[in-house]
């Protein structure tokens, strides 16, 4: 069967769902069945789990009247058109992140997070309270579409060298491994950024058709074996320093739901992105120190190297601002947002964390 | 009318509530009306703001058929009263810091965090993956209760002091306005900690018959004007890192909801969570530039002082735990879980935050 036949197919499934396009008032309860396309694999256990979680959610509450199935990535869709399926209605929504689709509008960048970007606490506030929600919605709406947090991975891992790299110059023409738009920033500095599905990402590194690449958490790393054909991690990672992910719903069928079909959703998405969160912070420090174990050599990437990709980044954004003006919104919205943010965190969180690290290793 | 009077018809009223102790089967989606009582005023919007907002999804998860009205402290019962009110069923629920609740069980300090505990995002994976909210609720049970997550503070801002604090001799016989386990660690370093309702503490400082308070977050410490009768201000907040409150509920009343309505108050709590998270982080950062601006002075408490702090909270823990092994073993539980935890975030979260810090005040 052709994809397209597929897809039509898979509409003709959900109309056998009640109608949902009738009044919320008519029935309160209705029995919807929906289908959710996530980007991913379900190798991606955390990630694809974070979408199966929330579907579980949403069947729970509504005593099982609301169903959704996730399927992972080339199921339904390809990981890349997820959005495009939910546009055209084929799949009433997904599992993705909005930075996927910069092509269609840069400002679904800042769904995700952009490279220094916000930390996973102030995306999440930036989001509910400080307009980020309406900036992000305003261009999926554009593409018939709703999108709702539902997860946040936190700062990711940093990126794996097969060679240390001590300065700006030992990144020159470095074939790096890299998604969303820390590429154009490292192509800036002089590297060499590569797209290239996970599932060949050991292999390359391995044969040395690819000298660094970045993934997702240690969790995630280490299922890929990166340290071990690429043992030098560099952090902190600031390419991904949110990383939020959406369920993204069409916008017609997100409107045609019940309004407590709506809240439903809209809470299974919250609880969902906490236990995205909770679920890697107990992941990812096991499998760091595994990996450790093994031979992987922690990093911090040298402070001029920093400069470099912050400096590069501000150019490469303000670039992208100059082009389109709901960018610029939002680039100043999280920027503002930040540097109101950051006195407060300085002396709150961050002073508090610095004091625990400084007890590490005693009893 | 008595209180114990008030108490039984408030408990009578609930009763005109449809059985909720039928089984589940037999009405999936009865009418219940609950009251919760809350430990804080309306005056502490963003604490008590949390309350009402878990109500209210809860009330639209359940297309209205699911109601909690929420109540400010003392209304129906004291603040420090909450629990013995859910635990006797004289109210369904309460939303209250567990931490209150020490005298009758000093495992439920862990509930909130302890001095020197985890901050708010591993107190959230401790509680939902690493054996903590077991634990908690172990303590909970035996008083007839349920307790689940609803809003955490983040780090907490520091103490307000009427003058400066340069070692550990200045706080000998210092007369500071502490809740919690904080106390007994202050009196232990020479202070003199002293319980004080909210609405005393301006008035003591300012006539000098206390020298120092802590509160709650920016936001609310600028509402009770402690920069203006006592302007420095020492971080970090060790004694509250993390914050947690909760809905506590009465055990027969939990088991006996429908297990869709025990999920939609799962979730309720879990958005409510993220949601006074993400209110206390836009509310904060401007409380406390507009402090500064009106002559608030920031310190950091210096390194010896945090040693004692550090040290003395150690033993203070360590003699507890000799005495009860239920609160031996949820410390040795967080313990265990922070050394797990601090090289990933060393690596992550503060390697990140500490570069984004380094760029405040550029352009």
């Amino acid at each position: 069967m052709k994809r397209r036949d597929f897809l039509r197919a898979g509409a003709a499934t959900a109309l056998t769902a009640p109608s949902v396009t009738a009044p919320a008032i008519a029935q309160s309860a209705p029995e919807i069945k929906w289908r959710m396309t996530s980007s991913f694999s379900k190798s991606l256990e955390t990630v694809f789990g974070t979408s199966q979680v929330l579907c579980r959610y949403v069947a729970e509450a509504s005593d099982g009247k609301f169903q959704i199935q996730p399927f992972q990535a080339g199921e339904l869709v390809h990981s890349l058109q997820a959005l495009d399926a939910v546009s055209s209605g084929s799949v009433e929504c997904a599992h993705t992140p909005t930075y996927f689709y910069v092509n269609k509008d840069p400002t679904l960048g800042f769904g995700t997070g952009i490279p220094f970007g916000l930390n996973s606490r102030h995306q999440l506030s930036w989001w509910t309270f400080g307009g980020g929600g309406e900036l992000v919605n305003t261009s999926l709406k554009r593409l018939n579409a709703y999108g709702i947090p539902a997860g946040v991975t936190g700062v990711q891992m940093g990126a794996w060298f097969r060679k240390e790299i001590n300065g700006v110059d030992d990144l020159k023409g470095l074939r790096f491994r890299i998604s969303g738009m820390g590429a154009p920033i490292l192509a800036k500095v002089g590297a060499a950024p590569q797209h290239m599905p996970n599932s060949d990402v050991y292999a390359a590194l391995e044969q040395g058709t690819l000298d660094a690449a970045e993934f997702v958490c240690p969790h995630d790393d280490e299922r890929l074996g990166l340290a071990k054909v690429a043992k030098y991690n560099y952090y902190p990672c600031w390419w991904e320093s949110g990383g939020m992910l959406h369920m993204i719903v069409n916008l017609e069928k997100w409107n045609a739901l019940p309004k407590s079909y709506q809240a439903i959703v809209a809470r299974a998405c919250e609880a969902a992105t906490a236990w995205m969160l909770a679920k890697y912070d107990v992941l990812n420090p096991p499998a760091l120190k595994r990996m450790v174990a093994a031979g992987a050599v922690l990093r911090p990437f040298p402070q001029p190297l920093m400069e470099a990709f912050y400096r590069t980044t501000k150019e490469h954004v303000a670039e992208l601002a100059g082009k389109d003006g709901h960018f610029k919104k939002a680039l100043e919205s999280t920027n503002a947002f930040r540097k109101e943010q950051v006195p407060w965190w300085e002396i709150s969180e961050h002073a508090y964390d610095s004091f625990v690290i400084s007890t590490r290793g005693r009893a």
